[in-house]
């Protein structure tokens, strides 16, 4: 049985009771009833109530004890104070899920949160799943099933069809439902966690993602509480081909309780989410007619792996808009093949033949042309994507004809994605989007959903990513190593340091740097002294013998002068490393999706530019080189302007094994900061020049 | 009279004569007729054609000379060949305007373009006007004129209200008009510019700046042809306080002819316009419904100057998402007052009174409620733009009893920016329009026009800017200067580099070297070398007075070995300095603004992050300190992490001052490039440290 099965009997029951069942069907107990009964749900329908006989025209049962089954689902829209006893009914009664209205819990106060956890942990005894408290619920147009108290019908039933939505937030999830449903997008599926005390929007998606009923979802999260149920089900839809449309908005939890290293308190909240959705394809909507483009955009299941956009016009004019959003979003709009624009030039002499393709008024003489030129755009062209624009012209006497022109090409071609790009009445709409259209009237939104359904794609298409590298065992000291033992412990994992070597003599000093060098670095080296730069304790750019031999007094006296009474072990000699690009790569422990690497060019470009990338650990090389190219400061170390190009490979190997090593880690470790990593010329390596673990105690 | 008032015959008139007049209603020279039947043009309305004596139901005139009158604008529909003819008519008959629809001139080709010289010149002769060629006209609903042949009135008419369109696509500006007709919105002029020949977009928006029937001014650009006319009409319309929104798309023609500079080059074509937009408050629109929607809600006319959010709500869901939203755009969202806030919790224990402040389902029980807590918001939170977020609530029973409490506050303190973001069919959204309500569906939607409101307010209000500095005449030498010439044109406009002498002797250069302090530069003078480094011509560090005194001789060793025939002048000397911020200062002259003004910091930050800043020539310091200050790396100026403040003072003094100079060097500057220039610690001022002027021969 797959991980998410568990919860068809909340999202797609045979039988629903509710308890607190109400005759009117204004009242939230009511509401259920009404609209299952108006909908005609085909399961069992059993209220609720000690003091009625009779509910809305159905049998009314005193308790869930005398109820002649044990439901599927049982809706709990019973006051606070009665839920209890009510959980240890149903649960007893072996009823598999509870769709709890009630509200008064965790979103209260730390007195509602504890109950939360009494009633939870109470079903989990009994093998009961619970969605909210405090939820909207969930519905389904095409089963006719409605645990909900949502008001949003009294304006309309939902439109069938096969997007699924999973909601955090009940006002959200029937706003967007809504909007769905009044631009005539089927959204028959709508489920609202609520508190999450149990079900999370993570698990639903994973539902969603293995129902055959459902090609596309939509998401709208404020904070994920759960990584493995999440993870999971990213993995079920990606591996299903089933795009996922994410709204994600506010303070990640994540980011927000996690302890604030250097490394978290770059990025915000907000980056760990982020991470998790590019890994998995997942398309982040900026707002609800956003999600709701692309997700409808994604029911004709057209993913092409590698996007193209032809542009077919009959008045010329959005071509340049089309052209920038599309060049903005990084979707390619090739030119027609030569030999093509000289065929349709010899048809229309003032045509514009290239991509847009611009058929002229011509086609008003001869409406064939358009079929003419739209062919040669999908069979010369080769595109993937085609937009047609034709804004006002969809209202015009001669459209009909230029409408038949077009489907011909379809049905001739059905493996492309056609996008119109047109103002039509509703009625006009229905009809285009019967014919195998989608209708976007503005021809931005109408590029960002073609791209989008390239984005999905190539995700789909991308092969398994490399193997995160094996590493050793790591064992954490009991407190935060020193520099120089979390060097060794990295060492281990094939992350390496710039040479170094400790020098109890300053004979051993200048040989370690006649070894490495010139120049050299100088460190005091003291368990007791642990800002060494503040005391001086530092020497860089030392150059020759002597100036090692000089150093090395230097800094015994410095050490002795502002710590007496501190242990001396010598100095560390180290290599300085020059011409290098300055990186930095770091480990932060999210709570909720564990530890996370970090990867930016140093200094500034972290610190004022936020110009970092994130990913889960582990992962393999292949991955990590992908993160050092999406940076924006990436030409920095790929040659840019005339400078050497650094060894990127290497780079992306530490990266690689770094997220390894944290994994290996185990729970203890908090955060590792390479700062700064030197990634030298190609070939040459790269180096941690400091190295920083925190842990927490064991 | 003012600059724009010329367009009036054009774009008001109150008689019209239509050349190529057609009895068909459907063709080009019959629609305009048709439409003006249709809708009772008030003026006298002049069918030209010599082959009828009637056309549409109205006396038709055999040629221009014979009309009764000559008209204020003729509408010219006649094929290509007649054109020339039919102008000299025009012209000859004192006709003050003329819309031409004919195509085939610069669109087409070189030829083209020569006939369209030929007859914007004949036209000039007699004092015409020309909107055109190859455009789809002009119409106002209000006045009933419709000068143009576009087929989108088949779908329904214009609706009347205060937005005036421009727009240089016949097809994007149909696009326009028909989606905001079709969201009731008020669009009733629209003027399309096409070839524009003669009549540009910036004059349209100018008449519309002063036209008493505009408040709101919707702009689509693809290329700006003229400068002088579109900064006059931005200049007009932010006098007026009217609000510009504008979608400007493609390589601007601008940025596209400029000589690529290294400066130009860095920006891309598109910065140019984006500054000059940036300059005059106009607000520049992602895409069609965007700048509907902002359009829509300057109708209001509340432009608050310091913008706050209040967020109303009775469900509670969309806060984080709305919260997201005005935090990225930079809107503020200030918490409700603690005594306020004290207030509303004893009236309903659980709302939530920060903000967004959420009444509960509460006002279920008592409607009231809703007035209370918004008037709170108004009086005590005194917030400039409040947001409803009422989404489903508004289709329900209850909703009526809501509408007309929040109708009391919102009379009761007229001057605050009220928007719904509500699901209601058209009907109920006219109503609450007519209210005094903008109604948003999509709360990101409602909060980003709620925030442009706030930008308009600013820059209503901003204070006239202080004047540029006064620099002397500039004359500019026969080719590009050395850079010693160029910096010493540079220091006479109060632009300082790196102190520096020129040295003939290795005595006068150490004594140079001292006064300047050590570490100092040297570099071989010689107007036969150019590229100094690529002979080893440049030595850095150089330390003390024997250093320099063995740097001279081994300079001038060099420059004999490489260029045995250079005329040695000696040396310069020059202060290395340290410690301060590389920045890029530069001009480079766009066709069609002037010179233009460029500032980012040094290397990497312009190269690769494209972190720059853009402005017209000239400004005072107070602009450029507004310009250092809005680039992304400004931190690394103003003392982030650490460092040391950086001298902005003297900086913004720099830029200003250059901008001055790059006016009074005349037409025949190209481009400066400073690069770098050393931005010292506060009070220690600033330094070029190089200095490139490009000219164009005499």
């Amino acid at each position: 049985m797959s991980r998410f099965a568990g919860l068809t009997p909340l999202l797609a029951p045979r039988s629903v009771a509710v308890l607190g069942a109400s005759s009117d069907p204004t009242r939230i107990g009511g509401r259920p009833i009404a609209y299952m009964r108006a909908q005609n749900f085909p399961g069992a329908l059993y209220p609720v109530n000690p003091n009625r006989a009779e509910i809305q025209g159905l049998k009314a049962y005193p308790s869930v004890a005398d109820l002649p089954e044990p439901p599927d689902v049982a809706i709990v829209a019973v006051p606070a104070e009665l839920v209890p006893a009510a959980i240890e009914d149903l649960g007893k009664r072996g009823v598999k899920a509870v769709v709890m209205f009630t509200a008064g819990f965790a979103e209260m106060d730390d007195a509602g949160a504890a109950a939360q956890d009494r009633l939870i942990a109470v079903a989990r005894a009994h093998g009961m799943r619970i969605l909210g408290p405090n939820c909207l619920g969930v519905f389904d147009a095409r089963r006719s099933y409605y645990a909900t108290f949502s008001s949003s019908f009294d304006s309309g039933w939902p439109v069938p069809g096969r997007i699924g939505i999973a909601s955090q937030s009940g006002a959200y999830g029937t706003h967007l439902y809504t909007l769905a449903r009044n631009r005539g997008i089927g959204a028959s599926l709508c489920v609202m966690t609520g508190n999450e005390g149990d079900v999370t929007v993570g698990e639903c998606i994973g539902w969603l993602a293995e129902n055959p009923e459902v090609d596309v979802i939509a998401v709208y999260a404020e904070g994920i509480r759960e990584a493995p149920g999440l993870v999971a089900a990213l993995q079920a839809a990606r591996a299903a081909k089933k795009p996922i449309v994410m709204q994600k908005v506010g303070h990640s939890e994540l980011g927000g309780k996690a302890a604030k290293s250097h490394t978290a308190s770059i990025a915000g909240d907000d980056a760990v989410t982020e991470a998790v959705m590019q890994e998995f394809g997942v398309f982040r909507a900026r707002n609800s007619e956003e999600m709701l483009d692309i997700a409808h955009t994604a029911t004709r299941k057209i993913y092409p792996v590698r996007n193209t956009l032809g542009v077919i016009t009959v008045s010329g004019g959005a071509g340049v808009l089309i052209s920038d959003v599309a060049e903005h979003l990084g979707l390619p709009m090739p030119e027609m093949p030569p030999d093509a624009q000289a065929r349709l030039r010899e048809l229309v002499p003032f045509c514009g033949p290239r991509n847009p393709v611009d058929a002229t008024a011509q086609v008003s003489n001869d409406v064939t042309l358009v079929k003419t030129f739209m062919e040669s755009m999908v069979r010369d062209g080769g595109y993937a994507s085609v937009l047609g624009f034709f804004s006002m012209t969809a209202s015009a006497r001669r459209w009909p004809a230029i409408r038949e022109q077009l489907n011909l090409v379809r049905a001739e071609y059905p493996d492309r994605l056609y996008v119109l790009s047109v103002i039509v009445p509703p009625e006009g709409r229905n009809e285009l989007e019967a014919d195998g259209w989608v209708v976007h009237e503005d021809p931005t939104r109408a590029v960002v959903a073609i791209d989008a359904m390239g984005r999905f794609g190539a995700a789909f298409a991308a092969p398994a990513p490399a193997a995160a590298p094996i590493v050793a065992q790591v064992t954490l000291p009991g407190t935060a190593p020193t520099e120089a033992e979390a060097k060794r412990l990295l060492a281990a994992a094939g992350i390496t340091s710039a040479p170094e070597a400790a020098c109890a003599t300053a004979g051993k000093a200048v040989a370690a740097a006649e070894r490495f060098g010139f120049p050299v670095v100088l460190k005091i080296l003291s368990p007791d002294i642990v800002h060494k730069s503040e005391i001086g304790g530092v020497l860089l750019d030392v150059g020759d013998a002597g100036a090692v031999r000089a150093g090395f007094d230097l800094l015994l006296q410095r050490a002795k002068a502002a710590v007496p009474e501190a242990r001396i072990e010598g100095v560390l000699v180290a290599k300085q490393l020059k011409g290098g690009v300055e990186c930095i790569l770091g480990i932060n422990r999210d709570p909720v999706f564990g530890p996370m690497a970090m990867f930016g060019l140093g200094g500034i470009f972290v610190e004022v530019m936020k110009d970092v990338v994130f990913h889960r650990c582990p992962f393999g090389p292949d991955v990590a080189e992908t993160m050092i190219r999406s940076i924006k400061g990436a030409p920095l170390l790929l040659g840019a302007r005339g400078r050497p190009k650094a060894d990127v490979k290497a780079l992306a190997e530490m990266l690689s094994r770094l997220s390894a090593f944290a994994v290996a880690a185990g729970d203890r470790l908090q955060s590792i900061d390479l700062n700064p990593v030197f990634a030298m010329p190609e070939g040459e390596g790269v180096f941690a020049a400091d190295a920083v673990i925190e842990v927490t105690g064991r």
